[in-house]
């Protein structure tokens, strides 16, 4: 795929500022600009890197002007990192469409296929599964009994999504992601029984899950992933937990049975909830934190394992890193005061 | 599936109150109750739910008896949670069934494939593998040379079994698990030279796995899982690990190399436990700990990182939540007695 | 396979003290030897076992005298444990020798397929991919659009690898990987719009990956694992990460984005590292440390989270261990001088 400056300002609705018929076939960083290759500069951090890149068109906000003479051709935009976004995205939406049901892959006779579907190879679409139209399903994929997958959808290959699943349009999962395994509960008064896991997984509109997550099937009813909901890799979601509207968990986070999670939140990596929590809406967690009581106040910020409110913790961490030398003086204290021997 | 308060009353040894003819297809909550559902009520805390659930059957203790009409039809049986319990398994029973190998599938010549065996679209079952009467392989599962797997056993969709790997019989593997993957040994003297991992992985009977998890096989000889033991998901076990018989390992449990776990063991989530140490029976260890040091006393239950007796923790982290103004306290105190300025 | 004492000695440029005939099918410890099997000993703790043992062969370094008659046996060589890991490899490099495309497999016809290669059922190998030669390609493997696996590497079953992804030689990757998955960036500001995630994966020669670890791909350019660098199992490497030669990461570390990691450095298990920060090379990191600060003098061992010093760390943990006592003869002292009531 080649663009010329010209073809690439129409589309951004910018003014070029050079070579008019400069083509490129990919995007690069201003600091790693190759020949060939268009950049984009918004941080001023970063402007020096202008006069000695290599990048043969730079996207430039509309108010740069160069002190020197420069080697490149200037696109300038209102809003250069914007635009750089939007020339990413078109980009992504040429390279990743696909499109057509792989005479290797198997879809049971019983299933709904949408249009402009693509299945790939030895991806298996099992009985009375419903795939919108425009979902893309990678090679290898599973999807299960009477599950249901939105519009627009895209499975990266080999996600596995149990029977009953319901995945809404506009959704991303990434590869070896798991749905609908069973929730962890066994009867321990009864020699560990198991306890049958007869619910599902619903996931709505605009989520992304990352890599390698691990979201259980509710015991009965549903676990629940609300709208614009994401969450990065090798994140855990126990049975029958409930996670609202556009809240972020990053890497790893363990979440235990029947928590439920508020709206706009913001999870950093390795956090751990315990079960049948309630945290509110727009709480912030740090990184490997533990939770271990229901957050009621909303817009909390913890930290700490188990987590107390961050600014506390950190206050308190300090006199931790110093405690050796604060026990001294307390050992020292006693000493002078008391005539007594450590 | 349709079934009626008859039918359901026969199979749990109940008794109806109400209509007999009422069918139901579905399983609720009683407080998420809908017409056609079924559900029960054991904790009084939901008694109240009773008097406006929609459910169309509850299955209810038989010395329930209601404070008003009710709009439901009622089991009565001997203990209302088990007989909900023994229901959802029937349910799953019948849902889960499956049966026959898909011409999809890729079994070689050279194993021995039981009675009434489920292999699913795109499975591998590798040269000399032996797969057990009743055994259940989803699809896109890889079952590898000389594994053999027990009766009854359900392998669910990609899950992965390194070569030589036992499995015995009754478990349950979840999706995206991988059985086998070679230790983490390296020569470090030797350049980081990778040291062979020739040893296998031997589960027993009645061991559940979640989804996710990573097992891996032993250097020389086996990494084992004794019976009953359960994973939840996203668990690593390194090589040479032993764990006994019934214990239980919430998400993203980490146990490093050699390591050997006794019986009847409970432990929550993210615990990380160091290689060579030995972890005696009955040891519960709290979440996010870390276990540095071999485990000898029956029962100890402990908390941490690095961990101590879990009493002894809470009551430290206690003073650490207010460390800040224990240590203001002491400077207060040496300025008073001393004059010293702080 | 059957190999005489005979065989293994010269193999090995060992001597043999016994049957030269005697001959094994399988390999042992030397506390665990079974007739037919073979074993060492090198670890004087392990002397007394080979009175005892009943495996057939036993390697020992040739300095060792029995003190009395042995049932066994015995190669001497100039170093057991090298010989006896020298042996392993051998054993695997037969046991692993894999050759051949599966019918069953999926190669896209643009793709390039080296000489030597093994690629199972149900592996796809997409647009323009390339294999090199000697590689061994699992079942179910995905080896996405323009990716390229170097000579002699193995992608053991089901790992997924994104478009673009360059895989060096000599490399090993284990089940359940996935390598190039998007990075967990979203513009907040923007009603948390996608980041198009358009860079990808570079793996250099002679790394190993354990199962189930996710390896984002570059937003802008490319993540990069040096060659020698080794990741156990469940590891998370996000966007623009870039770890340098022959660091060695145990399981479960959760690296985040853009965050730069020296040479030669040792972390042990979950351990956590937040966003763009630079790690000096030769750095140890603890057990469930939390890196929050780059670290930038060479050689440093950290412990804690947020971590500091090792030696400190230790220090301060002991006294948080008598936080309880410690607060005790605060108290004690206060209420001794100044009279006061606690």
């Amino acid at each position: 795929m080649k663009f010329s400056a010209q073809q690439i300002a129409a589309a951004l609705n910018g003014v070029i500022v050079g070579n008019t018929n400069v083509e490129v076939s990919s995007i690069s960083k201003i600091e790693e600009g190759k020949k060939g290759s268009i950049s984009f500069l918004a941080n001023p951090k970063y402007t020096h890197f202008i006069y000695s890149t290599n990048a043969s068109i730079v996207i430039v906000n509309d108010d740069f002007e160069p002190t020197t003479t420069l080697n490149t051709t200037l696109i300038k935009v209102k809003n250069a990192e914007n635009a750089f976004a939007q020339l990413l995205e078109m980009y992504n939406q040429v390279k990743l469409a696909k499109t057509g049901i792989s005479k290797h892959a198997f879809i049971h006779e019983s299933a709904t296929v949408g249009k402009n579907v693509y299945v790939g190879e030895f991806a298996v679409v099992a009985e009375n599964a419903k795939i919108g139209d425009n979902a893309k399903i990678y090679p290898q994929v599973y999807v299960g009994e009477n599950v249901s997958i939105g519009e627009n959808t895209t499975l990266f290959a080999g996600v596995k999504i149990y029977s009953d699943g319901v995945i809404g349009a506009d959704c991303i999962i990434h590869s070896g992601t798991v749905i609908g395994s069973d929730g962890f509960r066994f009867a321990l008064q009864d020699g560990g029984k198991k306890v049958p896991q007869i619910g599902n997984v619903v996931i709505e509109d605009n989520v992304e899950l990352g890599s390698n997550c691990s979201i259980d099937r509710a015991t009965i009813g549903s676990t629940i992933l609300r709208s614009g909901v994401k969450l990065d890799n090798l994140v855990h979601i126990a049975h029958n937990v409930e996670i609202k509207e556009n809240s972020y968990l990053a890497a790893n986070n363990v979440i235990a049975g029947s928590t439920t999670i508020g709206k706009n939140c913001m999870f950093s990596g390795q956090v751990g909830i315990v079960g049948h929590l309630t945290i509110a809406d727009n709480t912030i967690i740090a990184a490997q934190s533990g939770i271990s009581k229901s957050i009621t106040t909303e817009g909390t910020a913890v930290m700490g394992s188990p987590a107390m409110e961050v600014t506390k913790y950190r206050k308190n961490y300090i006199h931790f890193r110093n405690l050796s030398s604060i026990v001294d003086k307390l050992y020292e204290l006693e000493k002078t005061l008391l005539g007594k021997k450590v």
